[in-house]
């Protein structure tokens, strides 16, 4: 049998819903309707909620014959045995974990997708060539500690451990910040096991995630065949002026960095506009914050992205020299103005083989379906705007994604959505991709 | 004796320095020297350093023969007698309370320099004709519970006792802030006594304050005789717009709300510029508040002051339009803007016989000294730029103020500075304003 030859299984979308629904109801929050689904949730990474869905994957997937084990990042291997158990597994990934105002899918249609997957793979007692797991991994959403993909980013050996376990958390106990160290140990996740691609190789990754953006839902299609990923940039921007008092301290005599950091942020935005990227502030503090002291520090954070790694370091240098205009220029007694890179993720192609079989699969699963597109193609390839676990485990290993629709393009919000129907379309997708490239690698 | 006939008592300096620092120990921080003197102040209102001060303050007023007691604000009245104790008493107050990066002379010195003052009187058994005596007014900064002077404003009934009780931090805690009630009956501070001035009225209220500007040094001038104090109003500006994706959502498609307030910051300077008043934001924070989520929601506050009660008006009008404009034409899919008015501090001018008081004790005082000024003169009248307890005892009893030089005119700074000698000459203008009133009242 080649890998063109693999048999039609198909995910069950009623038993997926149903976990989707099951494992939801750990850091549920922010409902929006009446019915039990109609929720967002806010389960941070490493909190107790994040620990209670992490102990529920742990027993669900033992339950399916798959074996455990915890890294020292805290990621969660579950592994299906093959013939060959010599071979490392094709792993099945994403993140369990959501944004403070998250939904209920973002990540988690990726992990519980794979756990569906070894379902259907059990149901069949189907072989593979070589073993099939899925992976939860820790603090994707970089939201709780601020480094998206964090700890597949140590896995693959691009992200020092001692930094991601120095990471402090930037979403609660603003006195007193928990390391993500900490927090790993206080919640039983502090695994014994190296966080590295060299013990714990990969024979290839694939992410199915909800796409995130309009594109899909726009065009009426139902997969999106992801060939690689935008490239963006993380930065946490200080800006050190003098604490005076509101009342006695004329505007001439100010170094006041709200006013220049709110300048600096308003300009980040036409320089975007103008080169076609993305800039978006979503953390503005300010210290000591009073209502009438002029802050003497305020730190923001700059999220910047484009299709381009060249048009990305353009964006930031154009930016770069607006504020440094607006802290000398623009503000009166002036300001200090400091970069720190938080994140820096060049644009990714994915892996070609990887592409392909998801292609083959997106392929044959559409073609079962009413033709809704006016192209006749119910599946189309694609960049994700959105970083993702994959774009580390790219470099390290073979990967591919899989994008579902998502109601009006809208995610990082509670009402988040992805049909149950194209959800398990989804799922069989990756299921027929993992089934190919298993072919494939036994070829 | 009329009251142009008091005795020329005078302020013992160093004993009023010694005091200074003694009580500056409650609530050190942000040394910027190497002696123990050099030092700012984190003494949050209600906060441990703050009970420790307190406890300090009713001790050493005690110890003077002093009746203390205490209102259900906290406030702290230390009343030494006179002949006729049926008289109202003639306070000296201001607050113990600073900054979180504030200085040792804001507030502290009124307090101190009343105790300084009661001692001076003590040492030449001076009986004044009816009871004097000194108050520690509570979180007169607004720093932690974000309503300036709120607890005179209770006492002058000009702030209803619920909404101070209920007032919530804005320093610290963010998860779970605590109210101003919770935190007085903490630290033991939640007295019996109404607060009100119907049941403890002032014959007059003198508050001597450093100037917190630089108007006294630049003239060299030292003593301030204070008119009134300009108009202010603080508002908390709530921005909403929608949480979204910062890596997916298209900038067209977006409601931003940091983008949003962030131009709106931007747009006040101008318009105060333009009518010669201030507008400061110390406070500007983003929920959820991660990297790549736009905020839903800021909340930033606004002051604004101006000598003017009509300019100010009309610097909020401006501001209200163009932050509406913001919110409807320059914010892609709009957001929504509302304002919610913390205080309201219409111009104030002070008690003309207070007036008078202080420029006859200011005059006395100064003639002693050796002449800097080119016009010959050591004092000045002039407006305060900050609010004071005085503005709310204004309302209800004869009031004004005492100003002394203020170092480069830096205040809400741990740097901030008013030499020894300073201090000592204005609890000098104080003590004379006060004897003097005391015979004004008696006539
Ligand atoms: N998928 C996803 O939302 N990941 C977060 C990383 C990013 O900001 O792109
Ligand atoms: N004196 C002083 O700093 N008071 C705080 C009130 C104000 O902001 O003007």
């Amino acid at each position: 049998m080649s890998q063109s030859e693999v048999p039609a299984l198909r995910a069950n979308q009623a038993r997926l819903a149903e976990i989707l629904h099951e494992s939801c109801q750990f850091g549920a929050a922010h409902p929006y309707g009446s019915d039990t689904t109609e929720t967002g949730m806010a389960r941070l990474s490493l909190d107790d909620s994040d620990k209670a869905v992490r102990d529920w994957f742990i027993k669900s997937a033992e339950s399916l014959g798959c074996k455990v084990s915890v890294d020292e990042m805290g990621n969660i291997f579950a592994v299906r045995p093959g013939k060959n158990n010599d071979a490392p597994p094709i792993m099945m990934g994403s993140h369990l974990d959501t944004q403070p105002t998250g939904g209920r899918y973002d990540g988690i249609l990726g992990v519980l997708g794979g756990l569906e997957v070894l379902k259907v793979l059990n149901d069949n007692s189907y072989e593979t060539e070589g073993p099939v797991g899925v992976v939860d991994w820790t603090n994707e959403e970089g939201a709780r500690f601020p480094k998206m993909a964090v700890s597949s980013g140590v896995w693959a050996e691009q992200v020092p451990l001692k930094d991601a376990w120095n990471l402090k958390e930037v979403t609660a106990n603003h006195d007193s910040p928990k390391t993500m160290k900490e927090e790993l140990t206080r919640i039983g996740y502090l695994g014994k096991n190296p966080a590295s691609y060299r013990s714990n190789p990969f024979a290839a990754h694939f992410e199915l995630h909800i796409e995130q953006g309009p594109i899909l839902e726009d065009q009426a299609q139902k997969i999106g065949v992801v060939e690689g990923v935008q490239a963006f940039k993380w930065f946490e921007i200080t800006v050190k002026g003098r604490d005076s008092h509101a009342g006695t301290t004329p505007l001439y005599a100010r170094k006041d960095s709200v006013l220049s950091a709110a300048r600096m942020v308003a300009a980040a935005n036409p320089i975007a506009k103008r080169l076609g990227g993305l800039t978006t502030t979503g953390i503005f503090e300010t210290k000591p914050g009073t209502v009438n002291t002029m802050a003497h520090t305020v730190v923001f954070t700059l999220d910047i992205r484009h299709m381009k790694n060249e048009t990305l370091s353009q964006m930031e240098e154009e930016c770069r020299a607006e504020f440094k205009r607006i802290a000398h220029e623009d503000s009166e007694k002036g300001v200090e103005v400091e970069w720190k890179l938080l994140v820096d993720s060049p644009a990714v192609e994915f892996n070609p083989d990887c592409i392909r079989v998801v292609e083959q699969s997106a392929t044959d699963v559409c073609s079962a379906l009413p033709q809704t597109h006016p192209d006749g193609k119910l599946w189309r390839r694609m960049i994700s705007g959105a970083g993702h676990d994959s774009c580390y485990t790219n470099t390290r290993c073979p990967t591919s994604m899989i994008f579902t629709p998502t109601k009006d393009g809208i995610s990082h919000n509670p009402v988040e959505y992805c049909s149950a129907e194209d959800c398990a379309l989804g799922a069989s997708v990756l299921l027929g991709a993992v089934l190919r490239y298993d072919k494939l690698r036994a070829e």
